[in-house]
């Protein structure tokens, strides 16, 4: 079994709040996180996909077939938006990491097994100093 | 002459547009750099002052108090926020990296100029690949 | 299963010895890491814990929590400090990275466990070259 | 259980290919990475090795015996090689990362268990964007 | 004065040699670098142009269009290409880094100057230990 | 006039304290960068050297000679070493960056003159927020 990863970069505006708390409840759980306002980051995805390698040519997939999946299902919903106005895979959900890297996977997984690879992390750090990672 | 750097990072939402040009023409000087729900970015702040190392104490400038001033003129204004609403030292600017990096200069000179140092540069890096100096 | 992860960074200084040891002993064994005057690092910090995400904020866990529980343990003790002579969970150990490793594990199970997460992994790296991973 | 990861980088070229295919063929699955005149990378080199960090002198395995192997077994022979062409354990096969990687692992084993740890990952950068791991 | 810079990454086989000195020469020259089967690096370039930030849209250049000639004049001869046998502007040329450095910025300086902007810098990292600076 | 940086590493302890001020004082103006038991740092240090590439070879220098010329003067005096109890050339000195850094400028240029080619900047960086330059 070979894992190969692919990581792509996306720069999004977030908030983090729930819509049926006060200012002040949001505030005092997100704290500067749920600025009305919005703040940003350059997110950096990783997606690992595992498999043997074929012996016609050697790769586990072609990184060009993961790289355009990642870009139509992921990347270009999400690169230069609004993470909660913008994505329709992240409606409704509260716009932390955990649950983008969870809607990621599921966004992910159709394609993925349709060209015979499986997936086996999504890696999201929001910065340098936290990431995520979501096995399924 | 000795050169000090400082890095500090800020984490902000932003939009690329000017208020007297039409949606269209946004769109098309500032792409999806003009998408109207924001979108955002790790930036990472630069600041370099130059002196003479005291014989005293060994520092061109201690660097306590150049983070104090950084955060309290800069990062604090800046994190978590919205840069084109958020930020008093922004409103009414265009903003690009290239205007931040002028603003930033001019909110730190006085402060620094009198700690005893003198402000060299400030370098802000938007993406791993596109960064601005300024000089003064 | 979700997987947070959080760094942190220490600047310590440390020896690698054993007292039971004569200096030549020592030296064969650590190289110049045994050098009697110290030497030091800016040892990186990765803390992985691993729960589900609340369905009532989206978290893990709230990382200023983890953030604190790191800080207060581990960091606190180790930055800016010499690991032989200044650290009371390495008190009688030999300054190794994975002694390190298993010490700052032991520091942190019990605060992640009443904070209701699951302590997965201590990573620490002591040089662009070298890393040091501990599950328990 | 304790995990120890040293880095290593070499310097090489090489060009995907299958000897029994036309030159359209090649183009067609391997794209610009099959160009005739090679191309090449900084390739990086992590391995994992894992054990009981030792009550004598407290390593998994010491450091400067991982690194003599890896490069005896692995650098020596990449580094500023071509790995099509020079390298006697990827001769006869297509040199994509999955094979380079399961061929490192192949290389290093014996000595490591000689040497009494156990290799547990072989992971290989080829650019910034993709990685390979393999777990024997 | 504003300085802008856009980093872009190519992946290329080179040899550093004389055709007119013998192999025992280049060696002696050149060592490891030397290797008649070629070797590779992922280079990464950093373009710094310098000007006024325009008062119409705030930028010192449109990086979409310095991105664009950077990719047509440079990236797109040099990415997955051997410097010494395919890179028009190369020939004949010793494939060191300052040489590369050098055949950058005259290839690039023409269209910079026709989008109204100023070359200032050009610099290429060829491993993580060595860069080249060329100011024209 | 082409400029050729070459960077090294080394991991030293260190403390900042002048012996004729009083711990109190001490610990005032150097804060925890005073502990009496040390601290340290993985420093990174960059060597840049100016001048016209040989028309014979290319270089501005040959690499190799000017890493000679930093480990032996420079890097075998530092690496793993105290900087206040274990180097020559800090003697005396009060071990901020700043001084460290005149100091290896000290150090290198004879022999860089020597070699035919001109020292232009001596760069170390402390920690990854902290950095200073020195050009003579």
């Amino acid at each position: 079994m070979i894992y190969l990863t692919r990581r792509e970069i996306f720069r999004a505006a977030h908030r983090m709040f729930r819509q049926d708390w006060s200012d002040e409840k949001n505030s005092e759980v997100y704290g500067k996180c749920s600025n009305p306002n919005w703040h940003g980051h350059n997110y950096i995805l990783w997606v690992t996909i595992k498999g043997e390698p074929s012996e016609n040519h050697g790769f586990v997939m072609n990184i060009n077939i993961l790289k355009e999946i990642i870009l139509r299902k992921v990347i270009n919903k999400l690169d230069h938006r609004n993470m909660n106005l913008d994505v329709d895979f992240m409606a409704g959900k509260i716009a932390t990491t955990e649950n983008l890297a969870i809607a990621v996977w599921n966004e992910l997984t159709p394609d993925i097994e349709k060209a015979g690879a499986h997936l086996h992390c999504v890696k999201i750090e929001e910065t340098e100093n936290n990431y995520i990672e979501y096995y399924g």
